[in-house]
């Protein structure tokens, strides 16, 4: 069985009120519409066919990592017209499963059910119980409960508008009976659009058996049409994401209070604290704790180790039973070696730190190698910038900088080597000795301190 | 017609355990007294009396910047009582609306519906259909659904009881009207006090129409006694202050994390990431994004401006496009302009930076002008105070301040001049050329590094 | 009346996924287990006997503050079983009570309380009404009311099911009685394991009264089973804390943002603003105001003293009036005066500072005494260590010194002594005098910018 899949992209999304056509705004860090072509991958799709409409240049350059086929609905006709568009797309595949890109969380195995049920039949819609249907197309079912035909709410007599099964759009067919189907719906309605939906009502008339399925909670067949509904959806997911996590052995401080924005792979008996944020793919793990307010994003913490509290971490790797923060940023390529100390209001970025050593105070590191053992300090600076090109400064095992220096790259500072406080290194420091630059110290007799102007 | 507004604000607020008087407790920033002469301020109230007890003096100077009189209430004898002092300040006014100091999130459209209700009428009353309306007065009316009177609850049968709209206390009277049903409610009860609510039977008494309104949502009609009625009404007013900004086109990552105390006037795609808290006055152009934790107060941001996680910005302007951030302090009167630069650990006060300028670390900048073009390496400091007196120190467009330099002000350097790393100028560095102070760089032969003491 | 207390503590906890047992999990910052303990604790009980399985070694060793005695229960035979391992030990107690070491919120006073009530009668239970029972034994009672015995979820009639009133596994037995009890209770069961419930039975069986007392809320009663649960009990208490704190005059800016994990002393007209997380033993004197984001462990801070955003603050005292942060680290034994000022990423530890002295900037100071008066610039450093011992920095009051100085330690700063910028400090300066290092100011002629490489 081939499985082709449209998604229908095309809406205007006018009361999201931006200048990014609503399926490219981000859910958990990832457009809306990324989020079912994923879905659309995880079930093994065939063959995906995105229908753009408003701004589909710039949908195309956003999404243009996805294997997908991309064709325009000119004008905005309804949902059967979009159909339409894609159906020649379709030609070698078997059935049709229709997703929306604007309903992001659909779950994968959500829709590998809806495909189960209608396995031997031509047309499966996806159905859901609300509490309060109002506004929804309810589901009319014969005496044996079969589906017989969707009711719009503006048709539908007060025994229909009881019915609280509506039809969520989400729909698979049979691509040839589908075809026949579109061919068949008509627009002569007030909006004078072709919908989807009709196709429901021609195949119960040809004797179609209609097959449904549920999705297990109803954020799944959610829509967004205005950021309001973007952010409840948002802490749906985060909630689930959370909750995922929890019972896969990782403490959460407050699941209300996390926010998973990519992928995270965390070993049991890591702990996160609040308002943790993780951002593109990181891996933490057993034991790794990370604090309060911090901000991980494309990075690897090693086990045992210890973020504090209010760190950004980027494009890092930490080692085995580090300890870094509070107020430690790290760059891409800060490779942090096992044990390693990193303190309050330290940079480090394209610099690799050796074991045990420590940079615990108001630190820039940059483009430097650094070797085990060393200690840096406080208020110590990596001169790599000359204003056109970066240079690298290295740093021998067990060396110690003194603190307030500035070191001048290029430049070597050998292993061993000591440098005295307060110094501007520009030359290499060889190793194992006392390297300094100090001006004498000088106390002015007479001199008085300035007096208010 | 002429509309006065008589705001109660005597309670004593024990259960607020506090030495602030309860109307001063501030709420979304701003004292809960304030949120009621603002609304009063909006429905276009001629004259604005506030009844005050404890702690007048302490109020009236909290809310000097408001056009109202204030009028003792030297005995608690009621809200009867409370009225009739504010009646002498009334003598101009057509009708008098009644208001609570700690009420706060009374909607002026609420207002304005209970003023447009009782137009025809001399007595009109703001009442409220709750779920459990246990304690309140109950609102009795007769067979045409005419308000009859108010029925405390110790006073109700059962079937009273069982009746779930009730009186807030809001009314709007007839001025003359007012004046003498005031003369006529007594104090004959337990505590001794004058109700305003007694209006209500003899209005009824005299066969005036009584009319009614209703607010919007409870918590409009909701009083602060005690800090934890502070709390929620606090989180009420600013979920719908994000669903307000959400449905003008602004992201919030989390609704439930936002705090506005003050007034955002934010352009659409603008997008605040978790914890973000806006005070004063903050304008954000389209396309902001703030990251988590920041907090603004008092700034305006440029088009496209991205403040980074963790930053502070306080009396500041940045440019379009400028990148601020992680871990940034803007002061009052930091001037970023457009494609700035300022990164992490950096504090900027009083400083204009030119476009395209970049502070990206470790960096404090006081009573700066800097050009535009510059760029200020690592740990650089301008040493603007001498102790007694603040100096200037002036930077040319196109310079490069080498890392860990200081600036000691008065000073200018030139346009394009390089400052070598780790100087101290204290003089003016010409333009175009290396200015620098280095003591020699020496290696100490035969030094040995201290022992363990 | 002597009480002996049974906690039961050897629960295997697979669902928490972790290396850690279960009843050491940390909620609020404490294990499950000392919650516990801690409430044993406050009822009087004379002796408190935990049964351990799963990890005893590494529960014992975490709780080896508390006064208690451990038994094994090698072999998970059922709660009959572990209370019976415990029983050797309780043979001068009059009363046994059962706690469970995964049931951590339970309240004193509703211990307290189910001890009254069974004052009289040879076993005492607590039950709960519960809104869905589902999966918990029900209580059954006579006509009388008197309960006669638990019927479990599987062996109850339909009519049974619909009881709301479960058994909660607490419970209070003369000593002598429960002896007899457990010796009767059998396993011939399922799981072939002795249920503690039994006893109810055997003891309606014989006649007794059964006493019943309620919890005052449903999570004192609730068990931890997995992370979820856990989260969802650590909400429950932080909204207890908060409402504690509220109602005793603190002003939460937002309850649902708020962690106690320790004792909070807090004066009346403290306010913390969000994110605030309190930890160890903290005491805020009147009029504190925390700041968002700020990470309080074990400190004491003066009345009046405003910490700003972003503040993480250990082991330090803070005098009155202070203003300290926004982005300051203090840590243990950091002493600061009234009317001192911290700023921006500044970091201070062992060391004390002088009434109204000034550390705005990027500053590092450890092992310091600073007096009073003295204004430390921007960058400032001490250099209080050399790779193998720490050395103090002494300065004296109204000493000025210059920005980005460095104070190569062991070093004497004198009284009023001013230090210029950019210098290192390396021998004591005298008091009153100018002292520095400055080298001169050169310009190079000639000189070019590097070229692109």
């Amino acid at each position: 069985m081939k499985l082709g899949v449209v998604i229908l992209a095309a809406g205007l999304g006018r009361r999201m009120c931006s200048a990014l056509p609503k399926v490219l705004h981000p859910l958990a860090g990832k457009p809306l519409l990324a989020h079912v072509l994923d879905a659309a991958n995880l079930i093994g799709a065939e063959c995906r066919v995105v229908v753009f409409g408003h701004g589909g240049e710039q949908v195309q350059a956003a999404l243009s990592g996805y294997d997908c086929r991309w064709v325009e609905q000119a004008e905005q006709q309804g949902t059967g017209h979009a159909v339409m568009q894609a159906m020649p797309a379709m030609t070698d595949m078997d059935r049709v499963l229709v997703l929306y890109g604007d309903v992001p969380l659909i779950e994968p195995e959500t829709l590998q059910r809806l495909i189960a049920v209608s396995a031997d039949t031509r047309l499966g819609l996806l159905t859901a119980d609300l509490p309060d249907p109002t506004g929804y197309g309810r589901i009319l079912r014969d005496a044996d409960g079969c589906v017989t035909r969707i009711v719009e709410e503006k048709d539908a007599t007060p025994a229909e508008r009881a019915i609280r099964e509506i039809n969520t759009g989400f729909l698979i067919a049979d691509r040839a009976c589908l075809d026949g189907w579109l061919a068949r719906i008509g627009n002569d309605n007030a909006q004078g659009e072709y919908y989807l939906t009709d196709v429901t009502a021609l195949a119960a008339g040809e004797g179609v058996m209609i097959a449904t399925a549920q999705p297990t909670c109803i954020a799944e067949v959610t829509g967004v049409n205005d950021r309001v509904q973007l952010a409840e959806l948002e802490r749906i997911y985060q909630r689930h994401a959370a909750e995922r996590l929890m019972r896969a052995g990782v403490t959460l401080a407050d699941p209300a209070r996390f926010d998973l924005r990519g992928v995270l792979h965390a070993a049991p008996d890591v702990s996160l604290d609040i308002n943790v944020i993780i951002e593109g793919e990181v891996r933490l793990a057993a034991g790794v704790r990370i604090g309060p307010n911090c901000l991980l994003k494309d990075c690897v913490i090693g086990p045992g180790a210890e973020i504090l509290a209010n760190c950004v971490i980027d494009g890092a790797e930490v080692g085995a039973n580090a300890h870094i923060g509070p107020f430690a940023r790290l760059r891409p390529e800060a490779r942090l070696a096992a044990d390693t100390h990193v303190g309050n209001f330290v940079e480090i970025k394209k610099t690799s730190l050796g074991q045990g050593s420590k940079v615990n105070h108001l630190t820039y590191l940059g483009d430097a190698e650094v070797g085990a053992g060393v200690n840096v300090g406080a208020g110590t600076i990596t001169c790599n910038y000359d204003g056109v090109n970066k240079s690298k400064t290295r740093i021998g095992d067990g060396a110690f900088i003194g603190s307030n220096s500035a070191l001048v790259a290029p430049v070597n500072v050998g292993a061993g080597a000591t440098i005295g406080a307060g110094s501007i290194i520009a030359r290499d420091a060889p190793p194992e000795q006392l390297t300094l630059t100090r001006a004498p110290q000088v106390t002015v007799e007479g001199w008085r301190r300035p007096l208010k102007k």
